[in-house]
């Protein structure tokens, strides 16, 4: 019963952020630093740019596409990106087995907001480009989300995500 | 007449690269430069992410947007970028008056290849989502084409962009 209970989604309050108003577009300071593919999220990482290109590379790698919506003035979109970038578990695991995309800005597939558009949220795609729903945080009124205490469990999604393309073979 | 004739396409022969092939991705050396944005097309300059992401900038911002299509083991790609980045009217010029965006990848609007999908290639699209295709280059059989040596053109067209949404007002 107690384990069971571990299975049950919590509520959560407050912990993304709203993507009604995107991003600001970044403020030109004398002397820029070029802006980055991965935002911070993984310099190390090689990253698609856009939706297309990282479907064309989840097809034709047989990879999972993972995708990470977020934005740069949401403190919970901050709070994950330092606990994903610092996760060296999580960056292998990224590095060797997916397709990469962070994007701040909604593609046009209504299939990658299940339950709304929210930041931070992040889905799986499968290689024969199905958007992997069902794999899922732990909060049930925003199921894409997840917490910087999150990691274990996003882990464990994203071994689910590379085990499925695997077993499909 | 003379004046006259210069106003006559030139065809161009070969000097830009099919875009079958996307860009292998690129391989993890031991210790990588993150990717830019810019892709070296302008680090100092501001860039669009995605299509999506630019078409809302040109809307809010009401400015023209400039698509540049390359790709980066292209030679006529990178000739156009060393040309392109290094010219500082047009590198001010696009700065403040224009949406930028360079793609790898091409995207699913069809209205974005007008003559067929090739590399370099560089598209206007006003404020109000319509592509400029009446801005062409000097190519007839690759009408968005631009070498090293149009940096003039290529100066006139953007201006010719950006003259059109400022008449529309």
């Amino acid at each position: 019963m107690i384990k069971g209970s571990l299975s049950v989604f919590i509520v959560l309050v407050a912990l993304t952020c709203s993507t009604a108003k995107p991003d600001e577009k970044p403020m030109k300071k004398e002397k820029m630093k070029p802006q980055t593919l991965s935002r911070g999220w993984g310099d190390q990482l090689i990253w698609a740019q856009t939706y297309e290109e990282a479907l064309f590379w989840a097809r034709s790698r047989n990879k999972p596409l993972m995708i990470i919506f977020h934005l740069s003035d949401c403190p919970h979109s901050q709070a994950l990106k330092k606990a994903f970038a610092s996760d060296e578990t999580i960056q292998n695991l990224a590095d060797k087995d997916f397709i990469l995309l962070n994007l701040v800005f909604e593609t046009t597939d209504q299939h990658l907001s299940p339950d709304g558009q929210y930041v931070p949220r992040i889905l799986f795609v499968d290689p024969s480009m199905t958007v992997r729903a069902d794999i899922v945080g732990r909060y049930s009124n925003r199921m894409y989300a997840y917490e910087p205490s999150d990691m274990k469990l996003l882990l464990s999604n994203m071994q689910k995500a590379k085990m499925f393309v695997k077993a499909e073979l």
